[in-house]
């Protein structure tokens, strides 16, 4: 149980409630992983009111979230087929409710909010409950609605977040989704307790690796704020890669109110490379070469293409990747992790890119015009 | 069989084949239906090398392909599981093969390519095909690779499309795709004849409709002239119109170059809605009131939210829709139709106000910049 001290929702030295959201990311990650593993090695959840036979009998899982919590989906995506073979879907909640969904009581649906509250994500969960399948909840807010309707509940120990954008609820939403990924995996016996215990212990090292990208973002904020007259930034990415790119687009969306689009980077030559021109800003989340080399080969040459069109190019990759280093125009370096942990690591510098920006335009980023924290009406 | 005529490659009276193609839809739509009702009353398909045995236990579709075959995927997915209630994915081929998918032989992977060349997509039906799965190739080009390495063939008759920015050849994707849908309904026995009846005269009745649409067309022609100093236009739709939206913002990158994003009119409030300015075109998609009336009276709240913080409206809503006049700058009507098939109607008008915004900025329509016919490399 991690307490909400009535101090942390206080600005506490930052200009922003963002700049300290994106701060308390290190804790807000540790937190969250707090006391998930038990002394017999095995990994806990909070209130499973689900039977293990149940979850072992699911054949399909169904992600469903809107804004930040889908794109936290969208990476769990690759992660839970990964690690359990089950077959995973990732929905907009505002879609998912209308569309007539094949649901049944093999579906096991997990509901990530932040709040806790939003309103379509709840539809949602009732319509797949009223078709009989099971929902497992992801929020950060004790209490609240989604996780009170759900048959499971795993909270995010993020703390309070203010920022209308969320940071650190959507880190905290991604180590929830790899737990519940393992946890399946752990009921379901397809990944040994060694196993699991590695992909925990690596998620406990992710809180170390994100401070050490907070204390490298110097040039990435330099370079945000020397970008304030640009009207459009792409973003592009692959594998768990294209989530990050769309939700470093969103982030900027939201703050800077520019044009910034997120694309899977195997897109690229199916429409989004005729926007490219002289000096358009584009933002390449780089998939390790330690993964699937292929991928990396791919990426390095749209680099080149888009480059070659004039694009300014900045680069967001591991250490060590030296085969980067000849296109990049910016370069900001993310720790080598695992290949589907890398999104705790890469998002971070997109915040703090969209934040800067943002603040060097004049807006406010705490709260942007027209949006609200969270969304209660569909 | 229809005859591709060698003549039919010239632009015959228009000035790009853009236009051209654009205006053939109509016989391209019908020329896709051709032939496929027996005498028996029985809907037959091309090239189906696959036992009705193998269409009876998929439990599982899969449709992969890039760009605006993509597109059409999505919006067939809609129809697949509303029609069969066979669950179906629509995956981006150049993540899917990348992704580790689960696949096996119950799956049925639906491999959408106008030139049947793409890449990506071959690569993903070549993985697909090597877990087993079944492979059905939706293509424009005889004898090209995709089909001849699929498992069976429903060809779209469109003719030669010449254009890069594929028009002709996107309706009768969703047409092969419809047609699909109720074949696998007829092998399942989860549609009766009349039914597959019913909605085959509705589809071939459509081609006329698009006629229709193709005539109203001056108004959209004018408007996109006045808009071609906008920075920014954004698209909106739900349900069967939300892939619609990202295909009007598609044809506007591709064409006119410009920040041109689809977006779930669900969505608004998680993001976008920031991005509305004084001005700012929003093109929104309306649902017909005939369907299901929460989605319309929520896209009508929709339009007044972004009405109300200053943008343009243009709404693109069916005949006799009067709730949305009120709150809609520019009104383009499109005939009413079943809600599944408003795609085939409803993206017509963005299509030409996408052609004729870029010949206002002064583009080459039919060949964009950076931009090939078909990606033959991954």
């Amino acid at each position: 149980h991690v307490d909400w001290d009535a101090s942390a929702a206080e600005k506490g030295g930052y200009d922003y409630f963002m700049l300290k959201e994106i701060a308390e990311q290190p804790k807000a990650v540790a937190d969250t992983l707090l006391g998930r593993i038990g002394a017999d090695g095995r990994l806990t959840l909070d209130e499973i009111r689900i039977p293990d036979r149940a979850l072992r009998e699911a054949d399909k899982i169904v992600i469903v979230g809107c804004g930040t919590a889908f794109h936290a989906g969208l990476i769990a995506k690759y992660a839970i087929e990964h690690w359990t073979r089950i077959p995973c879907e990732v929905e907009l909640a505002s879609e998912f409710r209308y569309r007539d969904p094949i649901l049944d009581r093999r579906t096991l649906v997990v509901a990530i909010s932040q709040s806790g509250e939003t309103m379509d994500t709840l539809m949602a969960l009732r319509h797949a409950r009223e078709q009989g399948s099971r929902v497992l909840a992801i929020c950060n807010t004790n209490g609240s609605t989604i996780p009170r309707e759900s048959d499971a509940v795993l909270y995010t120990h993020a703390g309070p977040e203010v920022a209308v954008a969320s940071t650190k609820a959507f880190l905290t939403q991604l180590v929830a989704c790899y737990l519940v990924a393992l946890y399946l995996g752990q009921v379901r016996q397809t990944k040994w307790g060694d196993e699991i215990g590695a992909v925990v212990r690596q998620l406990a090292d992710s809180g170390r690796l994100v401070e050490q990208v907070l204390h490298t973002m110097e040039p990435v904020r330099e370079l945000a704020r020397s970008l304030a007259d640009a009207r459009s930034v792409l973003f592009l990415g692959r594998h768990v890669g294209y989530p990050v790119a769309l939700e470093g687009a969103l982030k900027l969306k939201e703050l800077a109110y520019m044009h910034a689009e997120g694309f899977a980077a195997g897109e690229l030559k199916h429409g989004p490379i005729a926007l490219i021109e002289d000096g358009l800003p584009v933002v390449v989340v780089v998939p390790s070469p330690q993964g699937r080399s292929v991928l990396h080969d791919k990426i390095v040459s749209n680099i080149q293409e888009v480059r070659a069109r004039g694009a300014r190019t900045i680069v967001v990759a591991e250490e060590g990747d030296t085969a980067v280093e000849p296109y990049a125009d910016h370069l900001i370096r993310v720790p080598a992790v695992p290949t589907l942990l890398q999104p705790l690591v890469a998002t971070v510098p997109l915040q703090v890119f969209a934040c800067e920006l943002a603040t060097a335009k004049g807006h406010e980023v705490d709260q942007p015009r027209n949006l609200a924290k969270s969304v209660t009406v569909e």
